[in-house]
């Protein structure tokens, strides 16, 4: 059965973006420190098309979060760019340039219809009726893999409050963003049956492993 | 020399309390989950006069947390019992029974003046004129050995925001308590030099070690 697995770093107050998120800052400020273990990383520059890098604790949780992925769904925030109806000239087309890191059909949670829009490699899906209608687009286009929630805590409150998520993968970043986007806020004190399975310590994190 | 260590139980969600906390439920509503991993420990149980337990991956995690301290202080709210005046009559006095757990002198930051109150084993001192003399008495009673900060959450954000913890202990328990009493609030974005330098996953937790 393809799994539903979010994928998330936090830092030790709770935020995954930092305060004052715009177009010119997507993490808010300080936001990026919630990534830099992972930043040196080989196994995660190779597939943001980055050479070099480090191997450590990191590496082979990195390398088992990117396996069996067919599909990834996102928010809007996350894929980002404004809030509201999307812009008829030069709409905004995400973060990752022309060729995005994903590799795989990515399903982008709106309220705000749009054709889907085709980079190299990734074909973004715009989804306007709602989150289970995104998660079965999603696993029909992973193709028998893994469908992964990438983000952000809008959407991942949603599908977590919903008792859609099979796995939750939870770095912890051993900082305070002082302000931003809590990842549980207003979603009560349920993690509907994920239980935490495994922990490792890498330089500069604490991943959390639970499935259910 | 002696320093000064915070040791402590969070939720996913950043509370070290739950919701509603009272007289009769002092950890608020669920609270008692954030100490589920210690309560069957056999290292948890003996300080605190009771039989049997398990040994896990927790337990050397408890014993180095008990190691070496001398003395401990503690907020008014985790002392506990109500806010305002102690009353004249029968007193609150703490949660501990007779013989406190703690075997060394304790003491409590608040607003109120109180005679010492000595029980098996333990004193505990009031400590009206803030918390750094609280802490350089604590120091002293110590002995040469360390002061464990025992929380709330607003001591500990105290000590945190005037630099003064050497090291953190915190124990991540797998859960969501929806609200309550945030560890993490109003210490904006500066963890005052503290880095992480050590995780332990075992049962029902992450433990995450601190030092500067």
């Amino acid at each position: 059965m393809s799994k539903l697995r979010f994928i998330i770093s936090m830092s030790l107050d709770g935020y995954v973006a930092g305060p004052q998120q715009s177009v010119e800052n997507p993490l808010g400020i300080g936001g990026e420190r919630l990534h830099s273990w992972a930043f040196e990383l080989a196994a995660w520059r190779a597939p943001h098309g980055l050479t070099g890098g480090v191997v450590n604790e990191s590496s082979a949780v990195v390398e088992r979060r990117l396996t069996n992925i067919g599909a990834t769904v996102m928010g809007r925030n996350m894929f980002g760019g404004h809030p509201g109806a999307w812009q008829a000239e030069k709409p905004w087309n995400g973060w990752w340039g022309t060729e995005p890191p994903f590799h795989h059909p990515v399903f982008v949670l709106t309220h705000h219809a749009r054709e889907p829009l085709r980079l190299k490699g990734t074909t973004f899906t715009f989804v306007t009726d709602g989150i289970e209608s995104a998660l079965d687009q999603a696993q029909r286009a992973a193709n028998g893999k893994d469908v992964a929630l990438a983000g952000g805590a809008s959407a991942a409150q949603q599908y977590l409050d919903a008792g859609l998520l099979d796995e939750m993968d939870l770095s912890v970043a051993p900082i305070l963003l002082g302000g931003g986007e809590r990842l549980f806020d207003n979603v009560g004190d349920d993690l509907h049956g994920l239980s935490l399975v495994d922990v490792v310590g890498a330089p500069g994190v604490a991943h959390l492993r639970f499935v259910r």
